[in-house]
């Protein structure tokens, strides 16, 4: 597939493994990051390593030099090209990319080059990272996992909001970050298809159905599910990174990185915390009645991630506003009384993660994607008794009012 | 003040009472509205009616023909060029005009030409109307107002929310009327300065200051306050009209008219019904002790609005929905089921209107800009005791949860 621009030049092009080294040959800027100019580009070894949905990334080494090459192609790759997807959607993944880089540079991957025009990024290779699900798949504890991401979640989220950007830039930021495509897809696949009879869905033969229409003509759980998919349209608080699973995240012992942002969209702060909470949550659903290590160190996760968050993101708002010296509240109780206000805008974060959490705790049992810790059980009558426990604690989650984390987990203990 | 266009020609130009005729003469769309072919544009009569703060306002007549043109000047009229505003506020208001004329063409102006090089729009004349706030300080009744404005509001909100437009549609929506100017007035002057020593403010010189600083540092009404403007800079539910008082409704006896646009941009529902009824609330507030009759057809007024609001917006979801028929809701007890979410979404509604109500009630009265039921009580300690009534009851709604319309007004006749 080629694409033109208006003198004639190819603009765009589909790459594969051998296209990829004739590309590289052509664009300097990334030729140069591999290669000094009188090498040859076939010292180049090019692997295609994608397995995600969407895209195609290819892992780029010469001798100790490597990098990652993802690119978006104009379909839905799982799929394949008669599911039309437009390529604006790596525009926002590298204009997110940027600015979370900006704010909080250690937990984002470098970025080497971009090219709007052929849709593609250039950017650090975490070779010596793993994907977070396939390593709590594994057993691997890692000591300071809740800190990097409660610090990435209350940093990339709090700087993108009307607490700490201006009115104006704010609200360029929600023009900008109008990514109606991607934000479909999670109205229809998170908010939508999992609580209706809907073809994509697909559930595991074993489980109950009877469960599944419970919930899905269910008054309480319709009328939550249908106020969470509303404030995910409209309640434009702060840049999301907007698919934070445990898939989105690359790690080793000492190091945590973010990736994939394409879904950036201004939405609400609770849909990227409750998002990687319910990842959280269906991994401790999926361990063994004898784990009881890992039971307790996936507990401690949930606890400790909503809790760094939940201050870091009060201090944000704090030290902010002891910066800022705005007059509203510039009186001997002021800033007091701001602490009070931001206590309440946390709690109401709170309740919106729990909400999203059990959205996507439905949508990851009987909705069209699943997660491999569960959906990975091989013993389908067992791996039905974990997604009974997953329903069964959403329908809570998205029903009752908690005031803390810790009422969250007894309730999960209770199940 | 002339600006150019690449070609060298004039582009905008502000307009005069003698340079409009010219404009005109130069203008056949404009022209032909007015005159035959063989007229001379000196049968024209000009003259400028504006008395608002941004714009102006010219009736233009010829024998029994008639128009308003209205044009926007870069700057803050009501204080002169030292105050620049971008004229594109007029391309907000041209577009809001026409979305509401789609929507309720029975309550919107008829619009004959616009132009947004010259920040102008050419209207009906509502030379058999007048301003609503004249109105009700004259005492006036009318009976079909509350019919009229509650369908104006069910309807101009219902139609631009993500329950009827599709998702993109509605996000274009969110786009293009990112209006960041005139939303910073609001934030500012609506959410800001009035809770604050801001020198903006003014205040009768016999309103008891005390009354002032006691909610300007109170924990609750400021954190209330910082909830209502986070949620006016955050939630973008539907194209709002965004300054609906009762000077931007004009009408007679039989026809109600909802002018001057100019503020709308997609945000919650409430703040529309909220400043709205805020205005009603100030008017019963301003009565005389003995002036039963009127006080109860305030009284009734706002009752009418909520109520017949609620259950038009209601029907509006409701019939949507059973159109729509989608899968979601589509089991036996599906549409009661939306039914019930439907009155769940009303009451937020409800409860953000009550929350937007009392801050208006606040910035008229300690803010910069009054209204004149109010601020045109010449006895100033009488008017001061309006005030105080005013800015106690805001301090209630702002921090008391009600249930219902009656609460609300019950609340006001123990005030």
């Amino acid at each position: 597939m080629y694409l033109y621009n208006f003198k004639g030049d190819i603009m765009y092009k589909v790459l594969n493994n051998d296209l990829i080294k004739e590309y590289i040959d052509e664009t300097p800027d990334i030729r140069a990051l591999l290669l000094s100019d009188d090498e040859s580009i076939d010292k180049l070894d090019v692997s295609e390593i994608g397995d995600g949905n969407l895209n195609f990334v290819y892992n780029i080494k010469c001798d100790k030099k490597s990098l990652i090459l993802k690119q978006a192609v104009p379909f839905l790759r799982c799929v394949g090209e008669e599911y039309p997807l437009s390529r604006i959607r790596m525009v926002f993944e590298i204009e997110a990319l940027k600015i979370e880089k900006e704010i909080c540079p250690q937990y984002v991957p470098k970025i080497y080059y971009d090219s709007v025009d052929m849709s593609l990024v250039v950017m650090q290779n975490l070779d010596s990272h793993k994907i977070l699900r396939g390593e709590m798949i594994n057993r691997e504890v890692f000591p300071f996992l809740s800190e990097h991401i409660s610090t990435f979640l209350a940093d990339t989220l709090f700087y993108t909001t009307d607490f700490y950007l201006s009115s104006a830039q704010k609200k360029e930021g929600v023009k900008k970050f109008i990514n109606k495509e991607l934000c479909k897809i999670t109205e229809d696949f998170i908010f939508t298809h999992p609580y209706e009879d809907n073809e994509t869905n697909e559930c595991n033969p074993k489980l109950d159905i009877s469960v599944v229409k419970k919930f899905r003509e269910n008054r309480d759980v319709k009328t939550a599910v249908a106020k969470m998919r509303y404030k995910f349209m409209t309640d434009a608080q702060a840049l999301l990174h907007g698919d934070l699973h445990t898939g989105s995240i690359m790690l080793n012992k000492d190091e945590t990185y973010v990736i994939d942002p394409e879904f950036a969209f201004y939405g609400p702060i609770g849909f990227d915390v409750g998002i990687y909470l319910a990842n959280l949550v269906m991994s401790y659903f999926s361990l063994k009645e004898d784990e009881n290590f890992y039971k307790d160190y996936v507990l401690a996760m949930i606890k400790d991630t909503w809790e760094m968050f939940a201050s870091k993101f009060k201090t944000n708002m704090v030290e902010n506003e002891k910066k800022r010296k705005s007059l509203q509240w510039s009186y001997p109780d002021g800033l007091e009384h701001f602490g009070h206000y931001a206590d309440s805008f946390v709690k109401d974060v709170f309740d919106d993660s729990v909400g999203f959490m059990a959205c996507e705790m439905f949508r990851r049992t009987v909705g069209l994607a699943k997660v491999a810790d569960v959906a990975g059980i091989e013993d389908l009558e067992r791996r039905a008794e974990v997604e009974i426990k997953v329903l069964e604690s959403a329908i809570k989650f998205i029903t009752f009012n908690y005031n803390s984390i810790d009422e969250v987990i007894e309730e999960m203990q209770k199940i």
